[in-house]
């Protein structure tokens, strides 16, 4: 089924321009994300250009949702309200055709996130939807029957994402050692990133923030995520050249998303 | 009305006294924050010589806030929980006579912490309120039927601050490219700082915290409010220096926060 | 009392060891810890080679302690649903032989927490309990009679460490300028370590969590506080060497802690 997708069919010169309008832009990103990740979130997005606004209570969740450019869902540590607010903010997004993001962090692995992660993709479909191999496959074993591996890679998965995100009309966004973004007919493949990516918590959950912020400046859901995925793995390539550990590697890659040029991201950009 | 103001009056020696109680004193200071900042602001007060204590359930903040020094009531993501444990706080603090900070995050673009924020402004007046040129424009707006302007500068936001101050008896710190602290009479007019504090998270934040522990050691809230900003924005002066983008900046504020002396202070502050 | 206990009777070679388990096995170690760390306690295990998941919320918590290496119960921010949780994730823990750590932050400062704390302890007992001096003495004063003492050094509280250890069978480590842990039996004394440690939040918060990741590759609970603590105060040591202010310190040790080897490790222990 991999072979009859259209492969990396976006020039680099579109992820240029995709940057360009994000920091000219500066989209709105309500996120609703985890307490673990939230300030390096905020921290990438401004680094990139982006207004971050971590606006995740019930009573406001919705309202500001509608009057911001993207939205994120991140199920890293849901409790009863914020869960709530998730819902809320769906709502919100979908009324005022604002894009959303669902990050459906472990899900598969616990019970109660994944029931939430699969109740928001078979509702309001989510614009793009970014996980890791097993975050995916068990989203998809939920709607559509297949069965959770909870060691997929990117590869295994892609076929599963593909199928799915022709499913739900959605994107859907494999994280890996290469990076696989599929609308179920075009497949983009990024070679970028560093190993020191999974060393540093929030890595996944800040590039499902930046896909929001590229989904509030591009009509393109796939491209609003493919170029996240680069401009965070180009960032990472940067960083890991001027740090000793993840500690500095992460205070490199925030540096990295600010000083990062369109002209350099396209240039850098390794499609596989 | 501005003209009005005694500008400047606190000699920058008087910055210096006050940085250097706050070293000696160590001044315990509750934060009732959100969940973005909750890190980066315990990091800022441990450098500059306070006692950071994140004590932000119902159940404790009231008997806390009554032996802190200083509290800080921050609306940045405000919860059902922590809401209620905001008016305990303000309760406690009120009770002991702890001086206590609001900082009315995002207050006019969303409607459940301008209520908030305009319900705690009514009730038992806060010691500082900080905040940009729009929040305090949107509570002056709630208390003395302002409008709301969501661009609103420094610069323009500065009589309407002088009122409030005037009317709830407290004084009101406007941050902006020149930061202005009144408390209706006097008019403290600072511009050292960064546009890098624009791209880290939490600086703001950071700054009412401060604000928090500087009352804890001074009786004039004009001055502990005054010598907040001074003590973070020529931090953010030197951090600029040896930085590379909002990564490396936010790590050398921390650092400069702890290294700067006194005497450094007022020698660097640039009253506008 | 101190004098009838056994003084380091662990070898460094048993460090070196445990922290080379760490690595190969690299344990799931679930946190429910505070809004202020979390973070930064994700960092510190994913640079030292654990796999950290905050799992803190009421339906989830039980089932993932069962699936978990360690579990890490911290009590600096406790709301009413991630008390809950906690609780839950005891049980959890206890049902399936998971070692599990308490870190009672602030207990005998302030009151719920402290009943929590004492709740926990006399429940199902905790594997390793952390803390200050006045914390651990408040938690004895709980279960044992005796005072609480705010200002208590290690010094002082190890005596009611090892009472402590012995009545509830637990493993007792009290952070300190040396730290010190006991079983109730043998005694390590660890002086290693650097003032920053004190300028950094959540330093402590973090060394719980590492206890719970080395209590995930070893049955010698004494052996796991103990590593965890060598491992995070050597990293500390050079650390030091390579910052300027506790900010640049931070990002140090998050770098020394995937960089250290168990040679070095072993090499650099300072037992006192």
């Amino acid at each position: 089924m991999t072979r009859s997708l259209n492969l990396n069919p976006l020039a680099p010169q579109r992820f240029a321009e995709a940057l360009r309008s994000l920091r000219e832009r500066a989209p709105l990103v309500q996120c609703l994300t985890n307490i673990v990740v939230a300030n390096f979130t905020a921290n990438v997005l401004l680094a990139a250009g982006c207004a971050p606004a971590m606006v995740d209570n019930a009573q406001e969740a919705e309202g500001f949702a509608a009057i911001s450019a993207g939205v994120l869902v991140n199920l890293g540590t849901p409790y009863q309200e914020t869960a709530q607010a998730m819902r809320a903010a769906v709502r919100g997004a979908h009324g005022a055709g604002v894009p959303w993001v669902l990050d459906p962090v472990a899900a598969g692995a616990v019970p109660w996130r994944t029931s939430i992660a699969l109740e928001l993709l078979a509702g309001l479909p989510p614009t793009i939807v970014r996980g890791n191999g097993s975050e995916i496959l068990a989203l998809a074993g939920g709607s559509g029957g297949k069965g959770v591996e909870s060691t997929a890679g990117a590869d295994q998965a892609v076929e599963v994402a593909a199928l799915l995100a022709r499913e739900r009309h959605t994107v859907v966004a494999v994280s890996g050692a290469v990076d696989q973004i599929t609308d179920g007919v075009r497949l983009v493949r990024i070679a970028n990133g560093h190993p020191h990516l999974t060393r540093v918590t929030g890595a996944g959950c800040a590039l499902g923030a930046l896909m929001a912020g590229f989904a509030g400046v591009t009509d393109d859901a796939l491209l609003a995520a493919a170029a996240a995925t680069a401009l965070l793995t180009v960032a990472a390539d940067e960083a890991a050249r001027a740090s000793h550990g993840p500690g500095s590697f992460a205070v490199a890659l925030i540096d990295q998303l600010h000083l990062l040029t369109p002209e350099a991201l396209a240039q850098r950009l390794k499609l596989a």
